[in-house]
């Protein structure tokens, strides 16, 4: 395992971000809030430390630059984001980050000047449970964060708007307005992006890090609703009830069955229904429910396969509606497109890791990353996962430092001969 | 339709009472709150106008007594709860305490004096919304509340117990703990109660008013509960997901099927999940839920129905634990046993309606009634419903006064029979 003081930096900066983002159980940083930007100040002070050209953009995203000897060359980028759901774990995110800084960390303690710049990128807003669109860093400082996302879009905890809380943190809505591009593709020869693992496989496979392959697509609805009738749960017949809650849970389990046969085929498809619930303020154990709220999300490395979804769900929706005598709308949905890996960046990590004499499996991302938004704009790219326990969005999340190491070390030698 | 100072009196009393305990949208009557004692003071106020004997029991029902001509008879008496559930409507409970004393107010216009005392009283804490145990009031009348209720027993909007509140509102929780009675059913020869439909039923028939011949029993689940693992949407597979959600969805999809298939076999039977949801403090878009809590409340004329419906959702909750590796815990119920109304009274409702011309039908209650604590005790009963438009608990409930005046006047002419 790689160590040095970058290794005692890096768990000693994510040991005192914990604490500081705490909110029992786990932690929380709002995207846009005080978690995150406690986050940005220690990633910042850490590059400030190493001498580092530091930059912002206009969406709040920090850029943290050790200058290479061929400054035209596209530049090398490594990030994550820095923003976690609420009641998290400490690691979704911000170790790709702090993995990031402890390379330049690496390489300023080495000597090492690399050929082209490289940059270690903290990126904004990337957790859709504060604000309900995906990769909102990322897809601003391309110039890709449509304007009414500013207008339209609301942070589940505040109620204000994505442009109110920008503006509040000291960035320029503005300029995502028009669409101003900070990044510029053409400008980038590759993009790393370390990441915990979300699901169990590193777990059960008993190996610490993981190259990614290619990264899940995702549709999500966050405003599902189903409108029946509030009624007396005792005197109104089956015939005559238009029961909002039962309607929904048939709805559910349409989707359900959807999933487990499309499974069962062969398809890739995960399906979640996040959040479900009888409106607090009037339902009582006596009442009928007359309204049900829900989200949505179901991903795939397949986009054909998502489309189908969409298509079969509304179609369920319809024939829920007639039969029932409720309404039932799956509301606006937002699409993240699936992504692939570049093959020579994979093959790059490959050889890395058998250079090293580490176990790296080659494995696909369920979950989304900023990484998506870089592979769809063209920029080369790679991801590395290191093993967790206990999945990820949630207060047992747990990355030990040890394979925290194993992944950094193997980051290192890829750098090494990207920069060389 | 009957007329007369009482009807207007009534009328009066309704509206003015609605203003009093408007909760928009809708009213609120807590049990042992504001709002039932607004409804209380009320009633007692019309009761003093009239020079009734005003009496209050242990558990603060109000009892409202016009002297008959052989007070040592057993007595007649009439009455209904005056709580609503949280945002509910005007009539419910409310009607049938209204409806008792317009017979008093008549009487002592008409200068009848009755042959037995006429007593009609005013019950506390029958909707289970707020505190989730059935008949507080009536069972507590009658010495038949088990103690442990007042401790174990709280209201949902304070988290107090039912003790502390009895205390608050001066009541004697201890004579309650002692099963002191203070209805003898020896001493009581009918229980009259008047209640609007909360079903569709004389709605759709267009008739103003029935005669009920039966209540239906009911069991209540107030905190069923899966517990799962949270886990992050994306990146764990179906087979490794301990998905509270779905599990809960597959719960209550089985019920809705038991009941589709138990009524198709003829059996009666209503089923309502009122409240259903996952954690409003941790779920997000992009988490599997790892815990859902919903209530249920099922209802029969008929007792076996109900003990085989508890036995096999018992079997189901099991069968989806094991299947989905999670927790499916129904419990504590509560069962509120079916009650039949008393022959005799019913012929003498019919025979009522037919010298007035009153087109009454006969109906079950599907909803549970404090009359039905009064029949398990042994006590004749009768009861009869409203027309009411929108069901009821919730606040489009409507009941129209031309259709409680008719319905008054069945209850007149069937008390001039009984008190001659």
């Amino acid at each position: 395992m790689a160590d040095g003081p970058e290794l005692a930096r890096a768990d000693g900066l994510l040991t005192e971000l914990r604490g500081r983002t705490a909110d029992p159980p786990g932690v929380s940083r709002a995207s846009y809030g005080e978690g995150e930007q406690i986050a940005h100040d220690m990633a910042r002070a850490w590059a400030e430390e190493l001498g580092l050209e530091i930059a912002r953009d206009f969406a709040g995203n920090l850029y943290m630059t050790l200058p290479g000897r061929e400054r035209a060359r596209p530049r090398l980028m490594m990030g994550s984001h820095m923003d976690a759901v609420p009641h998290g774990g400490n690691y979704d995110g911000a170790a790709g980050v702090v993995a990031g800084l402890s390379a330049l960390h690496r390489m300023r303690r080495l000597g090492v000047t690399p050929r082209m710049d490289v940059t270690v990128m903290a990126i904004r807003a990337e957790e859709v449970s504060w604000f309900p669109a995906p990769y909102i860093g990322s897809r601003a400082a391309f110039g890709i964060l449509p304007a009414e996302v500013l207008d339209t879009v609301v942070r589940f905890d505040t109620g204000r708007t994505l442009g109110a809380h920008l503006a509040e943190g000291g960035h320029d809505p503005e300029a995502i307005r028009a669409g101003r591009r900070y990044l510029d593709p053409a400008g980038i020869g590759a993009y790393v992006e370390v990441h915990i693992e979300q699901g169990p496989h590193l777990v059960k496979s008993g190996q610490r890090c993981a190259i990614v392959t290619r990264i899940r697509g995702n549709y999500r609805y966050k405003h599902c609703r189903v409108l029946g009738e509030y009624a007396h749960a005792g005197a109104v017949p089956r015939a005559d009830r238009r029961d909002a809650l039962l309607a929904a849970v048939e709805f559910a389990s349409g989707l359900d069955g959807m999933w487990a046969r499309r499974e069962a085929a062969g398809e890739d498809l995960v399906c979640t229904v996040g959040q479900f619930y009888t409106d607090p303020a009037v339902h009582t154990i006596t009442k009928i429910p007359g309204e049900v709220r829900f989200t949505m999300d179901f991903r795939s490395y397949d986009e054909a396969v998502l489309a189908d979804c969409h298509a079969e769900l509304e179609r369920l929706a319809e024939r829920i509606a007639r039969a029932r005598a409720v309404s039932v709308e799956l509301g606006e949905h937002t699409h993240a497109p699936a992504a692939a890996m570049d093959d020579g960046l994979i093959a790059g990590l490959r050889r890395a890791a058998q250079r090293l004499g580490i176990e790296a499996p080659e494995m696909a991302s369920g979950a989304g990353h900023d990484c998506a938004v870089f592979a769809s704009q063209g920029v080369p790219c790679a991801m590395l996962f290191i093993r967790n326990y206990h999945s990820s969005h949630n207060p047992k999340e747990e990355m030990t430092i040890d394979d925290f190491a194993e992944t950094a070390r193997l980051l290192y030698a890829m750098l090494d001969e990207l920069v060389a």
